[in-house]
């Protein structure tokens, strides 16, 4: 039986990550975030050997070896850890019913799951705020640190994915949280489950 | 004082009109979808004397002027349809709280209303079978027409919105129905409004 899965993917700083917890545990299931299944799939089986210091957002990481020509000599460190990452997504959506946070997840179990796929959004100004408030960032141009971080994350998914992030299309649910609350957002996702 | 308004944009065939008029029927608002916009622009004292058979929908309609040099020489005849349409959706929310489907009124009641922006969408199988279904259209090539109209539609508001139509962005929650179903869509809204 395929099991009752909420994959939800975010704009950084639109209290994605918050939602999800808050759902879970509404709903009595476990959550699992980006740093979470990180250090899952670092400790598992499938990761000695060959994993090293991969970070999407480390400095120059991601995007830097993605559309660097160092992937035409073969899978490169971020291609294993993706690799290693969908096998520790999969094996937890066996386990039972989950909300998972980031990394794909809608694309890697549609399939394996019985998922409801959301997006959360926010404005600008709201995430910028949000995350100076609840991150302790400087405040000193949140903007183009945003603007930074939702460039690596669409690159992510679309290099991984061949979906285009953010279109309302490729998921079941689009919430902005900046103008329906973080409350309501896990009410509505609650009430779809 | 703003009077609250659930603005619905929604790909052919998805359910939006249906969803928007269930929603208005239990909040007890009226309805007002494209017809009625288009009806009552051209009953209006705005519309006397310069629209002629003008309609987003008709054959090479907007597509072919919107693009064609026309618009050089000045406003098209869907330009001052766009103007009247403009004007009636701005009355109708100044009159009191409704729900608004198509015609871009997200947009034109930005500044003017209280809104709930909306987003329907769904698969393009659903929206086949569901047009043929529901609407009594032909069973030849149905995702061939929906294409079209969501081209036009896609259009239309990218020209005189300049926003992207479909980006979850855009609005404040975005609903697959065919995912959700039609009743559930309705349930989230009047819960959001």
């Amino acid at each position: 039986m395929k099991h009752r899965v909420i994959t939800i993917s975010r704009e950084f700083g639109s209290g994605g990550r918050t939602i999800g917890k808050k759902v879970a545990e509404t709903l009595q299931i476990p959550c699992y975030d980006s740093e979470l299944i990180q250090k899952i799939a670092q400790e598992s089986d499938f990761a000695e050997g060959y994993v090293k210091e991969v970070d999407e957002s480390s400095k120059g990481g991601f995007l830097a070896s993605a559309f660097s020509s160092s992937r035409a000599f073969g899978p490169t460190n971020e291609d294993y850890l993706w690799e290693i990452q969908r096998k520790v997504i999969l094996g937890l959506a066996e386990q039972g019913p989950c909300v998972i946070v980031g990394r794909c997840a809608d694309y890697i179990l549609q399939e394996a799951a019985d998922c409801l796929t959301v997006f959360i959004h926010a404005s600008m100004q709201y995430r910028a705020d949000r995350i100076v408030r609840e991150y302790g960032e400087r405040q000193e141009s949140p903007e183009q640190r945003l603007r930074e971080k939702d460039k690596r994350r669409a690159a992510y998914h679309r290099f991984y994915t061949d979906m285009k992030w953010g279109y309302a299309q490729n998921y079941h649910v689009s919430l902005n949280s900046g103008e329906l609350g973080i409350d309501r957002c896990v009410e509505i996702l609650r009430l779809l489950y």
